[in-house]
């Protein structure tokens, strides 16, 4: 198995099919990856990542497309494997860079699309194609077909791709169920057909790699629903992520069975359930749905409420009622929480924060620490065996993970049978080159080039512009807080006009700290008495108040000096 | 069961005991509970905790000990019941303050504190007293026993106080295992017996109420660790908690049935190591012990390296072996790496980044998510149960465990039929009173005052000094930077003597947005030649520039105006 350290770089040969990938390799999210045949370019999603706790002020990340953009012109369609934000989020920022590529996704990922491009005022500029599992497309030289994989979003779609080099498959996010709250499986006989007709290069999920066993059915939930809907004698709140629409269905049907109706809150669970209602998506009446009004009036007993927040999000619905702040709804004892989610990694501090308020608030709370109240959209080890053993590539490289979790899919490809120099472990940027590199007969792959490939931050309204210089100072006011000292002086004479005066914040709390302050301009004075030049005072300023402030209190701020001559 | 929310101040009868507790209730990390029956206090317990993600530049947290300040020639003695950081880690910062009453704790404990004191220059300033679990103490009132409890610590124990009120037993933490690695279980016998005679209040360890059943035996790792070093072709490296020394002994043994030497690297190991050693804690000689020299060249097969850096702390040894950083130690393949650990909640990222990296470098990794490497030093909801069925106390406290555990808990405590209005759910500062407040004939417990602790923060050499403002301050800078401007005007005439200047950090990449701030002092300009009275000019200038820079970029640096009037 080759890890991406051994690079070695392509020199001969001309190569049939380029796979580049640039995210999802080497991390979970903003998921992208680019099929390239001479001047022929199919995108396989384009997503978001959230950031990570030391991303300071980061609002999202997206895939750096520079290589896409330098060739926009080769790009023959946009495939959208499903309606997750880490498939689809980074597409409006690409479009808004001028990418007018066709897109291509099932009806309800193209219909949460939407949104987000009139968010972006950009619907109308980019041609959006509705697509069936049965459908095939013909976009330059890749043939393009479907096959439905069950996951946690309805009518999601892995991808197979006739290349000039062979077939491709990508099974984006995915599980086998063989129990689907939709019925509809992930479809194995598309698989084994093309297994059985050969498969060049696997790229598969990986998300699970370290579940052994398979997802248990999403169907397992109803039991758990039934069973705390029994159980309940005051009103049920539950969440769940606003795009697990099969949920949200398994909520509906369960409220039904215990004679509840159920409403919606939280901005994005109102859209979604509104979006899927209007494709057919999900079972109920949009006028069925209860107002915020009844959530509150109607008897307890009656009452299911869907919300947002099952990640302790700040702003979500389930965390603004967790600290009695939310504008509608108050908990009341009696009532029952269900938070049918796990969290996120990296969310783990706010899910249980979130989790310890709501306790405060006197209500029951079920999560998943204390039963099944969740399974996972993606498939585990057991899952991975099976989708080896339908496809039984000749080249394997996994997709969808942090690294170790690419390591050890990679490891269960080779015990399927896959040749260990035939699995690339590959992270974001390094690509894999197919071709007749020795002989005729056989397809042959290898490194090619490390595109340096970083990720691109969004902070407000500014998209790539905040780089690691800002993000380092970020992190260094964040531990210390900064210390800017201004002092005017005569360009004549060189002596004091003003100052040195101290502007501080994060480092002490000022109000108690004046003579820890006045003692650091005593220092800048001290200083000052001694007529370093002027070209030299600023970093002798810098010197002293760094000395200074770390012997007085074991702290390194942020010391910027600003000497003006006047 | 009372919430605290419930607060009813009391207001009549005199107390016989009042339960103090300032730390960890509704919260994981530094316990520390106070008994006061008159003029006198018994301390159990000092310790810290390490801060959340958002305690920015925070060192550590200790517990805000006014209350025994104020009264500090009321406390008798200071109970230590184990010599971990969150039950010890605070006791030098009380020293340091004053504090001289005497410490009781068992060789380990007193031996790690040892060292504590000695950094903070403070040895010899405090009695030391060794205790075991068959001592007894008279304490002014307190007639204190102990009991011997399986935890990760070798020589654990809980406390029995006999006060005016009744008997007090704390369990601190514990668990039970039939076969724990130092053959000493949990003392049930003597639970059992005070039970028998009458316990008042207890209050016990939460830490795992999340968790159903018990915790498998401290010795089910020896097979895991048999199995691996057999397993493995090259060196082992292992990293458990520096503390956890019957799990440094099991490596030890398992090393020597593999026939491995073994060595010991980063530097809280090295010194607990080399303690234990000497107070007999562990079976191994100091000069037994490899060098870096002999963990490089020996033969792999015959290296056993226990290391710090089991949660992905970034200065430890495994951590820096992880991105080849250690000046002594090279990982190469073949090697194999065990995290004898669980990642402590909000250090999920860390963990996880160093089994990524870990892996980056070619070796093996063995991890919790892998296979059972490691077990908890705490019980289950079944050792709860077991507990309570012991000590059948007539009133109890769940302590050790934020809030969702406290309830949990406080749940099981009904369940084994301590009644509901018994069962106190409290958190840090909330006082509890007994005594005979309504007939003579039984104690009764109320809820007290409620003191106002809060967190004490350590950065640096500071210790309280940084408080909410200064943390609120630095979340903000971390968020969006700041933008100071200067400007100095002719304090006869108003003139523009110099500026506007702006100094910004962590707002925008500063070499990329000369354009920006530019046009930022232009607006400062602009302002300043509509002749603002000096008197509103700082605070027309911070909202100018709040406009401008949310305007421009969608985000809010903190703004400082300086306005000189020379």
């Amino acid at each position: 198995m080759t890890q991406n350290k051994n690079n070695k770089s392509a020199t001969t040969g001309t190569p049939l099919l380029r796979l580049i990938p640039l995210g999802g390799l080497g991390e979970i999210g903003k998921n992208m990856s680019l099929l390239e045949t001479g001047n022929h370019i199919l995108i396989i999603d384009a997503g978001l990542m959230f950031p990570t706790s030391e991303m300071h002020g980061i609002d999202l990340v997206i895939p750096d497309t520079e290589y896409v953009m330098d060739r926009i012109d080769n790009v023959r369609g946009i495939i959208l494997t499903h309606g997750h934000e880490d498939h689809i989020g980074a597409l409006s920022y690409l479009v808004e860079e001028g990418l007018r590529a066709p897109i291509y996704g099932t009806a309800l990922t193209l219909g949460l699309l939407e949104g987000k491009l009139r968010e972006h005022k950009l619907l109308g500029e980019v041609q959006l194609n509705t697509i069936t599992e049965d459908d095939t497309l013909d976009l330059g030289p890749f043939f393009v077909e479907f096959f439905h994989t069950s996951h946690s979003f309805p009518d999601s779609v892995g991808v197979a791709v006739q290349t000039p080099a062979g077939r491709v498959i990508h099974t984006s996010d995915y599980r086998f169920d063989p129990t689907p709250v939709d019925g509809k499986p992930t479809e194995e006989d598309k698989l084994r057909r093309w297994g059985d007709e050969g498969v060049l290069l696997l790229l598969a999920d990986s998300t699970n790699a370290e579940k052994e066993g398979t997802t248990p059915s999403e169907r397992s939930l109803n039991d758990m629903l039934d069973n705390a809907f029994q159980k309940a004698q005051g009103r049920i709140l539950i969440s769940t992520f606003a795009s697990n629409l099969g949920r949200v269905q398994q909520v509906i049907d369960a409220a039904r069975r215990d004679d509840r109706r159920i409403g919606a809150i939280g901005r994005s669970m109102v859209n979604n359930i509104k979006i899927a209602i209007q494709l057919g998506y999900l079972d109920i009446k949009q006028e069925e749905l209860l107002t915020a009004g009844e959530m509150e009036s109607l008897p307890a007993h009656e009452v299911v409420i869907i919300a947002t927040g099952s990640q302790g999000e700040p702003t979500s619905a389930m965390v603004r009622m967790s600290v009695n702040d939310h504008r509608q709804i108050t908990l009341r004892e009696g009532d029952t929480v269900i938070l049918s989610a796990t969290p996120i990694p990296g969310n783990e501090e706010l899910f249980s924060r979130t989790v310890d308020n709501l306790f405060r608030q006197g209500v029951d709370v079920l999560y998943h620490e204390l039963g099944d109240v969740h399974v996972s959209g993606h498939g585990g080890r057991e899952d991975y065996r099976r989708m080896l053993d339908l496809v039984r590539p000749r080249f394997f490289v996994p997709v969808h993970g942090e690294y170790r979790h690419l390591v050890l899919h990679a490891r269960i490809a080779a015990e399927r049978g896959v040749p260990k120099e035939h699995i690339y472990v590959i992270e974001d940027g390094q690509t894999l080159e197919f071709g007749h590199f020795k002989n005729d007969n056989e397809i042959e792959g290898r490194l090619g080039e490390q595109l340096p490939v970083g990720h691109v931050f969004v902070d407000g309204l500014g998209v790539g512009d905040v780089g690691n210089v800002v993000l380092r100072d970020r992190r260094h006011l964040s531990q210390d807080g900064f210390l800017v000292c201004v002092v005017a002086i005569d360009e004549v004479d060189g002596e004091i006009i003003y100052g040195p005066e101290i502007i501080s914040r994060g480092f002490v709390y000022i109000r108690d700290s004046e003579d820890l302050i006045s003692r650091a301009r005593d220092v800048v004075e001290t200083l000052l008495k001694k007529r370093v030049p002027v070209q030299v005072l600023e970093n002798k300023i810098r010197d002293a108040l760094t000395t200074f402030t770390y012997k007085e209190m074991g702290r390194r701020p942020m010391i910027l000096p600003l000497v003006m001559e006047v």
